[in-house]
């Protein structure tokens, strides 16, 4: 397959009174020899593209057409949104059209007709109040392409750290810990780094629930009694794991040294430390679809929308890392 | 009161099976123009020094005498261990002993014998084994001087993190987070900062309990309910405090700037930043006491004590702290 006949990469542009379509047209006003196709209302991208007053040719995209694009030209599945194209003020109008695009794209990705799927961002509020139940992004692509568990996985140059729980309050974390769910969980991370990542034997080093990993039982006993025999049993399969380890020297440098990944037992012991390192170059991963996802590591900001003042550095990151996880995944 | 009048910092030198002796030996054999004091069996540290091939020459404490060291000097308060001195096999024999040196430190602090109490590292359940309930040195020292709350914070070189909750169980911290705990903690905290620290107006970012801070109450009701009341009671008597905001963008150094600390509500969610960027060079500060403390933030090591590998530069860093630390509080 000769490079320039891979198919492309698919952005769904996202809530349209946020920065997601700022980013976009930002992202085309420099030539692309594989461009991205995006997924949006061109109504939204043209007026968007007035307000910044930025140049923005849109091309209609045709299926298995792979020419390179000129700067300031973008190439558009179009989707008419149905409702307000204001920035700063979302439109429960446009719920419809945002669920379609994310359809359109995930389907997409799934027959092979694209690459992958970046995201852009959401607000999960303005969808629930069209009266659709809406969790979130992930969610709803797990559902589309009908697995139980999907991983959600951040990554920036150097450190990768998934979670096993994530948005939920921290009194129901403890709960959540099971052995099933951490053996799935685990499953789908060395999965997805061996296939999505070209990594042949990942090492994950994994975090204990408790300060100090419970140090012996002192702090909790769900090391002892869940995470430990878990981890045993992967072990016996073959699987490279470290843990589970304290937290806060696992996150030092000299405890990272050698992990592939970082799995946390919650959001907000994963995440302080890659975001610390790698704010604005920090791309979120969905681990265990059938297809390449990645997203933004940010909201919608929706008071920087038509200013010109967003920053596209984690669109940008989260599309190379689609990038080359779909060529690590050819290779493979 | 001229400089070399001051009272002496005195450093327990914890447990003899671990590397404390080690560190206090390594650190003596360089002259000092304020030595330190150490409370330790001499028999122990002449034989952990014939161990490590290190010279020693004991001089006997003698309150008010305030003499220079020469290197391979060392400033000692005799107690006799009663049990084994040998590296890397702890004894419950020397329990009393160790108790009886932190008594004897606190009580000098406390009545300006010395100017603070650096604390080396203890092995809990060595103790415990004793026959002595014994749940760590902070408790311990907030029982000999009978105060009724203090407050961890570990420090680094740009960040102080204190924590809320420390040694507990995950699924025990929710229920800790009440109003009056917070209150307590960061009038502790806000008033050591300035009193200890010399800073004027502090001023202090709070984590939310739960991930994005309980994102309007979609993700736990902690923030709502119990923390935004306290924090504005608080902003009322005129503290400088940010929060509860969402602990990974807080922990982005953008989100750390003009922070004098930051107060996390868990062990995990606040040490892994600070101890990725000061693994080595942290001290951990005991808040809220009537005299300065500060203690290594590594363990017994064990398997170290009497090999000569030991890294003394966390011991370095929590005299420095503590020296720092007397002279804002005898300025201020």
């Amino acid at each position: 397959m000769r490079a320039e006949s891979a198919p492309p990469i698919v952005i769904t542009a996202g809530e349209p009174a946020g920065i997601g379509p700022d980013l976009c047209i930002q992202l085309v006003q420099r030539a692309h020899a594989e461009p991205p196709l995006v997924i949006a209302d061109p109504d939204l991208l043209l007026r968007r593209a007035a307000l910044l007053g930025l140049p923005l040719n849109i091309r209609p995209y045709r299926a298995g057409e792979h020419a390179p694009s000129a700067a300031g030209e973008m190439v558009v599945l179009a989707l008419e949104a149905g409702g307000s194209l204001e920035p700063g003020r979302p439109d429960p109008a446009n719920a419809a059209y945002l669920l379609e695009g994310l359809r359109r794209a995930a389907e997409g990705c799934m027959r092979g007709e694209f690459a992958a799927l970046v995201t852009g961002p959401l607000h999960k509020g303005v969808i629930n109040e069209a009266g659709i139940p809406f969790s979130g992004h992930t969610e709803y692509l797990a559902e589309l392409a009908g697995v139980e568990r999907v991983v959600m996985m951040l990554a920036t140059d150097g450190l990768r750290v998934a979670l096993l729980t994530t948005h939920l309050p921290l009194r129901e974390v403890a709960d959540k810990l099971t052995a099933e769910r951490l053996e799935q969980v685990i499953t789908i991370l060395e999965h997805d780094l061996r296939t999505r990542f070209g990594i042949e034997q990942p090492r994950i080093k994994v975090c204990g629930l408790n300060p100090h990993a419970g140090e012996d039982g002192h702090l909790g006993r769900e090391e002892l009694e869940i995470m430990q025999p878990a981890l045993e049993r992967l072990r016996a399969r073959g699987l490279k794991l470290d843990g589970p380890l304290p937290a806060d020297t696992l996150f030092t440098p000299h405890g990272l040294r050698g992990a592939d990944a970082v799995l946390a037992m919650y959001h907000d012991q994963g995440l302080p430390v890659l975001k610390h390192l790698g704010f604005g170059q920090a791309v979120n991963v969905t681990l265990g679809l059938p297809f390449i996802r990645t997203s933004v590591d940010h909201g919608t900001a929706l008071e920087l929308a038509g200013t010109g003042r967003a920053e596209g550095g984690s669109l940008a990151y989260a599309i190379d890392t689609a990038r080359r996880m779909a060529r690590a995944s050819t290779e493979s």
